[in-house]
């Protein structure tokens, strides 16, 4: 079987949606990644970096869901990086209102030697230069290497960013941002421009509109689920990629008909993400859950329209 | 065959968008359902108004594609209505230019003889009290009502638009207004609210976000192709009634599953309508490039994942 390595961060968030508020709780790009992609049974392992303020208990919870954590160094003497944010009644718009990179701000990520020949590899939202070391350590290529980005590093650090977009397979980011990236309004030519700096796959993500996947003039749209209440959409784009990716990972099948798998499986996970705060959906999520959905995904886009 | 009766208006449009700008061409709603209905060969004529300015040849394009216009009244001493608007390069957002309402203040419809027994009637977006006379000249109830309306007659006419929504059995709005019309924020709750109002069908424009389709608690989606360029997406909300209606009135089958292709066909037309300004695409467009199209929406939303 083969093997999953994600880089990304572990965090802690704190939350204010409409529907109520959180203290401090566990969050972080690796975490959402890890364990959406832990549904699919593969073998994973998270490279990433802790303060010592960051519980046992929440590693626990991680390696009970077969993620590998020897990768995630704890930091004794730190404290670990922390978001908190508010949401407005349009989930798609929040406003930051703390950052402290903590000890993110010095990661130096090594692959611990367990996961040094895996043939997935995931980049997760990070600075460009930590997702290019990662990249650079691994003797052999990954089959498949995915990257998400976000705007911050278009703004401040867009050179290094190109570096890792010309080296990778798939690039997810947002409408926004594919326009930000490739100067185009139309999400059509956007991904056009952006196959054309590297990625053979675009995945353009839309929230609540869905998502969409490029490939060289082949296009494929997964919805979101229409949902009665998304409580907190926090960790919804990195669990999208998580499933996308581990789909893939346990198939192995890189074709285009499974990419379209992987992210009807994407937005399947993603969907139950935002139903509660935090990762508290994504930890409690069974498999019969995740397969009903599916047939509500079936209903919800399948239709029967001959071709005479 | 059944018979498609279609309220709306029959009107003169200037347009701005950022790729160009248009003098009066024709336009209204009347106008993009008929001809979008069209292309499903059904029987359809329009009860509508016109100013002695209206030039003949708008009526022989529409009667050349087998729309039927006894029913669309030339006031010769008055002047057609006119809208003009501008797009921005969100193309979701417009700001309104002129509205000259002219014979349209004081339009009266009747439903000519040949048509008082049609068994499908589009109410296009219109006042209230105008798409009220018509349900209520008909002695036999259709087999299906679909109204459409918009934010205008929720803020100044809404007593009067709750009579009609009673009276329908599909309702399509944008989603804004689906909030509006509900009060709620989730468009799932909104449909709900809305089935309660009367109609057992909802439909929710989103525009290049495609539309979904509720009916008590099954959901259906549509989504919009992915286009280069969008030109000019005046009538794109008509054309997507007309397709749906259009393909109902050709199929005369009811059922949620048939349904689901109309909103298919809906989405699939309101595509061509945006590729050009005006109506000049759905004039020309040929049987052969529909098809086409929809070979490329089974593309892009059918994925094969077994549920064992």
């Amino acid at each position: 079987m083969s093997k999953l390595l994600i880089v990304g961060t572990v965090a802690f968030d704190a939350i204010e949606t409409p529907f109520g508020k959180t203290e401090k709780i566990l969050g972080g790009a690796g975490t959402y990644i890890g364990l959406s992609a832990s549904k699919f049974g593969v073998k994973s392992g998270i490279i990433s970096i802790v303060g010592g303020d960051f519980p046992q208990l929440y590693l626990d919870m991680l390696e009970k869901n077969y993620i590998d954590t020897s990768g995630i160094v704890i930091k004794k003497e730190g404290k670990t990086f922390f978001w908190s944010g508010k949401y407005h009644n349009d989930l798609n718009i929040r406003d930051t209102l703390t950052t402290e990179l903590n000890v993110l701000a010095d990661f130096n990520p090594v692959i611990p030697e367990s996961f040094i020949d895996s043939e997935f590899l995931m980049l997760g939202n990070l600075h460009p230069t930590v997702q290019m070391s990662v990249i650079k350590q691994m003797p052999n290529r990954p089959k498949l290497v995915v990257l998400d980005t976000m705007n911050f590093w278009m703004d401040n650090t867009l050179n290094e960013l190109f570096e890792v977009i010309k080296k990778v397979d798939v690039i997810t980011i947002n409408d926004d941002e594919a326009r930000q990236l490739s100067g185009e309004y139309s999400l059509v030519k956007a991904a056009q421009k952006i196959h054309s700096m590297g990625p053979k796959y675009v995945v353009i993500k839309k929230g609540e509109h869905g998502a969409l996947l490029f490939n060289n003039g082949n296009v494929f749209f997964a919805p979101a689920l229409p949902l009665e209440e998304v409580f907190d959409p926090t960790g919804a784009g990195d669990t999208f990629a998580g499933g996308f990716i581990g789909y893939l990972t346990k198939t192995e099948d890189l074709s285009f008909n499974n990419m379209k798998n992987a992210i009807i499986y994407g937005s399947n996970l993603a969907s139950f993400c935002v139903e509660k705060f935090g990762t508290e959906k994504m930890e409690s999520l069974s498999q019969i859950e995740i397969k009903n959905r599916l047939s509500q995904f079936k209903e919800l886009t399948q239709f029967d329209i001959a071709l005479e």
